[in-house]
């Protein structure tokens, strides 16, 4: 596959125009920017730039508002429940996070639920805002339905993702970021791309049945819960993914199951939608709140070192610590650059055209 | 196998006269016995009246302490550190949870991480324990090492539950308790006692290669993370352990991972440990702290009945809400009985005769 390398400081001045360009005043537009290309910086490039034409053609759909006035409209000394407006996720997300981070410097802990959202990026952001702060972050989403239940044949959740990012000292942070499936909806992508084979336990077809096609998902297939099937514990990856679910919209007021707004915006919104826009779930919890900041860090250090020594089964050369690849993948990409695929460049493109705003490549 | 049938009632005065008998006040005792009972009523058998004799073992060798103070010392408004003063976890948990409760009434969310403590029985009794109060209930803990992180053959973490319980309106309460493992180990000692054939993905041997031979965990296998592989999560399962092991013993002061002490009181302790006991960690959430609790309710009930109606695969009647299995074994069992396999009785028995307190069985 051909690749073309872009600095991140290009697609950065690239994507904050657009976002300028359908309306986004010069704060929300760096705000989403940033959130946007921390993906493509941590190598989950299907929730990157890839999606910006995504997020453009809701705003054509007038599915999203690119002036957003995010709201608090319920609270207590340590929660909200966050009105997104139906801004971009990628606006609304970091503004309630950092209610969560607010909150908890205030009582200890602050959480928040957001309803009337969209996509918001990669969870990995909005958690990573607290570690500056020593707090743990934490972050969910639900998203459209994709992934059946066990026993059923119906997608009534998304890949509904949990992050939690936690502070270490001399070691870098511990961060786990995770679809509650199988496999991210992203890694399927790839395969149908490529007419590949997907392992046994990440896709069921229509009847229910265990498959290797990745076109299946299209056909009435589903995405299987983490776990895959129930004798390999796919009901706790569906539990997850329902926690998440209900934590993000149940909680906040937004819609849930299967009746969450996809993010194509060629898909026709579901009928009876019991809320408003996507949910979100966001929470901070100060380090201090529990024990001294540098004693709990000193500890974290502890595990981190014992972990990452952990003696490997053959042909491993080490056990990773969550964040470990992504934090390797943006040390990477900020010095060498972002590739990007043809059909990304493509859309790049497109949009570069429709809004008049100048695309241009890394030198090499 | 012979089953002998008890009604709760006698094994709740058998167990309650046994922690008595090692130094329980009345309260405590009472408490205890609600929570190791509350496992055999829902039929996680493996962490109920089966593990009564291990209890006394621990108290044999001076690792429990009957009568533990159970004190705060550190806190905020929405957070504590508990310590649990070696006490029985079964007392130790729901004390703390109460703490996290009582926090949740004045500021909105309260959640209390604890050291010093000992198994706690089922996550799922503690978790609920918010539902009578309008809360979300969530509880996690950590436990002796049994199971090896993606890439590793070192069994560095627990089976590490986490429990998180949503109370509904009409529908019965959400209730999802699971180990963030594949299977959990009560299963396997189920397949070690019938030297039954594990299913690929539940285990791996002291090379970390895949094996179906439950007996490997004796000869340096471990459990594996929910995932099982790589290609199919495992990653994610390790993730979710190592955040259990995180909140519930770096962020209280108890012991992390290789080092959390074992149940098996035969079991030598870990050396350097670098924490106090076992660690847990709990979390209510108050509804009406995010939306009026009975407008939640109202979608509750919607997401459940909407979960619970999905169209199932063939060869199944019905999709499951997780709790459905638990509370319709704890209906049977409160009405049938709780039946007890031989090994049991005969532990039992052995209590029986110890401490001079008469076991007996139903009437038929």
């Amino acid at each position: 596959m051909v690749l073309t390398l872009f600095s991140y400081e290009q697609l950065h001045a690239f994507a904050r125009s657009i976002f300028i360009k359908i309306g986004c005043n010069e704060e929300d537009a760096t705000l989403a920017t940033n959130v946007l290309l921390s993906a493509d910086l941590r190598g989950i490039d299907s929730h990157g730039i890839a999606r910006l034409s995504g997020y453009v053609r809701l705003w054509d759909a007038k599915r999203v508002n690119p002036c957003p006035s995010v709201k608090i409209i319920h609270e207590t000394p340590s929660t909200a429940t966050v009105d997104g407006d139906s801004g971009l996720g990628l606006v609304v997300a970091p503004k309630a996070m950092q209610i969560a981070i607010d909150k908890a410097k205030t009582v200890g802990t602050g959480w928040v639920s957001v309803q009337n959202s969209n996509h918001f990026g990669i969870a990995g952001y909005h958690s990573m805002m607290a570690l500056e702060q020593d707090m743990i972050g934490i972050c969910m989403t639900n998203a459209s339905p994709l992934v059946a239940p066990t026993y059923s044949v119906e997608r009534l959740l998304g890949t509904n993702p949990i992050c939690v990012a936690v502070p270490a000292g001399k070691q870098p942070p511990f961060v786990a970021d995770l679809a509650t499936t199988t496999a991210a909806n992203g890694k399927l992508e790839i395969l149908q791309r490529k007419n590949g084979v997907a392992p046994l336990g990440w896709i069921q077809n229509k009847d229910g049945k265990a498959s290797t096609d990745p076109h299946e998902l299209k056909a009435g297939g589903a995405l299987l819960p983490l776990g895959g099937d129930k004798e390999h514990g796919s009901h706790k990856g569906y539990a997850l993914g329902a926690v998440v679910d209900i934590f993000s919209a149940v909680l906040s007021g937004a819609n849930y199951g299967p009746w969450v707004p996809p993010f194509p915006a060629y898909v026709p919104m579901p009928t009876n939608m019991p809320g408003k826009g996507i949910g979100h779930f966001f929470g901070a919890m100060r380090i201090d709140a529990f024990r001294p900041a540098d004693e709990f860090k000193q500890h974290m250090d502890q595990w981190i070192e014992r972990f990452r020594a952990a003696k490997t089964a053959e042909g491993y050369d080490k056990v990773l610590i969550p964040g470990d690849p992504e934090r390797e993948m943006e040390a990477e990409r900020r010095e060498k650059g972002i590739p990007l695929l043809g059909p990304v460049v493509d859309d790049l493109t497109y949009l570069s055209e429709k809004f008049d705003v100048a695309l241009t490549v890394a030198a090499r």
